[in-house]
């Protein structure tokens, strides 16, 4: 069962409940009952909310019952398998490493996003949990996103790449190489390290994982969406721009549609925390319904492919827990 | 008068000499004598060339015939006023830094983009000189880019955005924190400083200067033009895709073309080396004739709107210059 948070949602509690009813996977909604009519599956009142603009784990620890908090706290004490919620993304990362708690021996889960490269999903981790992180972190991000890769979408052998300012070993930050180094010499053989990636190869679908820090994940996150925003823009205005233009922007129009549904965010299902002891996904704060049923349903399918308990091994095999000391003793 | 090194073109050097010839400004050739016809200069044999995969500071060190090289030094003996090149950008860098010099007081030059949002050219520095810079390094690359646009573009008072994970002041790595806070102090009547941006609001064009460092610059610029690749692919493959769609697509080929052409790196006249006592800029190494063209104009531009004077003169009046001390110290 899936711990559902109905209140953080941009549209409001009915579209959440709306998508938990068109994901027809078993949820417990954590929301206001009052606003919540004909729920899909039981309802805990928690009306309580936490805005984007509060501290996130402030907030957490001040308001224990928030739909979030008393979400997370289902998923912690397992009365809930995993953790779907449209709010914040700063409240559910800090409620989920409060009460769900990270996977032994994993230093920092990370946000990890599917990117909606055409043809060839990519996940880009960490897109903002550690503005800064350590060559180990990095290491084991890359295993992480694999047993995702592997365990979700079926990519046997997932391709990771390391994001950098050139493909040779030797660029990019002295943390970055340090990284290189470390994943060339994991022996894993679900994984393979294809060695540092750049900022265009991410976007060409060379890779299926891509791996950095929080801070430049996160900005090149924001700046492929944008780019996509702004490209998308500005072929609309120019078809827009004159009447012979136009008509051949009726004719395109289905085509083009189908591209704007593959770039859709509600299509991937949101972001998923990974590293943590239980599956949780943050989908936009803007969903629709078909957003949340879809966020549900990846959180559903993490469940039934035992995502959580592949990436322990994985971490487990490669030798790359924190618990195994070397990673973090090797560096001082 | 500007030095052009015509050797290191992917295109070859008649391609640099015919735009040497559309730019109508007075340079000197540095490149193969032997290749060059009819040219619209004194030409310098300089047939050594120096390639994109070796290590910049050694080759430049060990090839001090190389056109590159012959041409950085040119400028900083007086010979010449400017620097223009399509080598590798890593080569440009080290023989401007060690023949032309850093302008009194700036710590680190930096790469300077044009972004090609449409509308609204946007300065994105450091692009990738410095991978890790400190505090005081990007409250320089803000003046450096802000004098930058005011000279060259007629910005009277350029918006400076510091690239971040957030909008607030407290978003960001420490290091981009106490940028931040430097830069909010700045008392420059000529600069706007608008805090953080984040990746989209940067493609979006609310802000004339973008500051990063080295590394997430690069990797932004980079992600930015795969993701305008990767989209134009797709709308250009889902109007081929149908009989009717590609007859919609005929329809608007001429207003497409216009974007594409607003999208295209040969129209902003390549990268800037910023912080420097002379003008340098790179082309890129697939440049057109009309590149190299609008290169050279850039160079010129930049000579005749005293863009490296002001630019001195704005980091004296902000006391951003490393001389004035404060700004090192404080870090220690």
């Amino acid at each position: 069962m899936i711990a559902l948070d109905a209140n953080d949602a941009d549209a409001g509690a009915a579209v959440v409940v709306e998508g938990a009813r068109r994901a027809g996977a078993a949820v417990t909604l954590f929301g206001p009952a009052a606003e919540i009519v004909d729920p899909p599956g039981e309802v805990v009142d928690a009306p309580v909310a936490i805005g984007g603009d509060e501290e996130p784990a402030r907030a957490v620890r001040s308001k224990p019952d928030a739909s979030i908090v008393q979400a997370a706290r289902a998923v912690g004490g397992g009365h809930a398998e995993a953790l779907v919620s449209a709010g914040a993304t700063g409240a559910v990362l800090a409620a989920s490493l409060f009460h769900i708690k990270r996977l032994r021996g994993v230093s920092r889960p990370a946000i990890a996003v599917l990117l909606p490269v055409p043809g060839h999903p990519t996940l880009l981790l960490d897109a903002g949990a550690n503005v800064e992180v350590r060559p180990e972190h990095l290491v084991q991000f890359a295993l992480i996103g694999a047993a995702f890769m592997r365990a979700v979408h079926g990519v046997e052998r997932p391709r990771v790449g390391l994001l950098s300012v050139g493909e040779e070993a030797a660029k990019g930050t002295p943390d970055v190489v340090e990284a290189h180094a470390r994943l060339a010499a994991v022996e894993a053989g679900d994984m393979d390290f294809a060695g540092n990636v750049e900022g265009d190869t991410v976007t060409a679908g060379a890779v299926d994982v891509v791996v950095t820090d929080g801070f430049t994940g996160n900005v090149a996150l924001k700046v492929m969406e944008g780019a996509a925003k702004t490209v998308v823009g500005a072929v609309r205005g120019a078809i827009r721009s004159s009447p012979l233009a136009a008509v051949g922007g009726l004719l395109v129009r289905g085509r083009l549609g189908g591209l704007r549904r593959e770039l859709d965010p509600n299509t991937t299902g949101g972001a998923v925390l990974l590293g943590l002891r239980r599956p949780v996904v943050i989908a936009h704060g803007g969903s629709s319904a078909d957003g949340i049923a879809n966020a549900v349903r990846l959180a559903r399918r993490m469940l039934d492919e035992r995502a959580v308990e592949r990436t322990a091994a994985a971490l487990s095999d490669a030798g790359a827990l924190r618990s195994a000391g070397s990673a973090s003793v090797a560096r001082s």
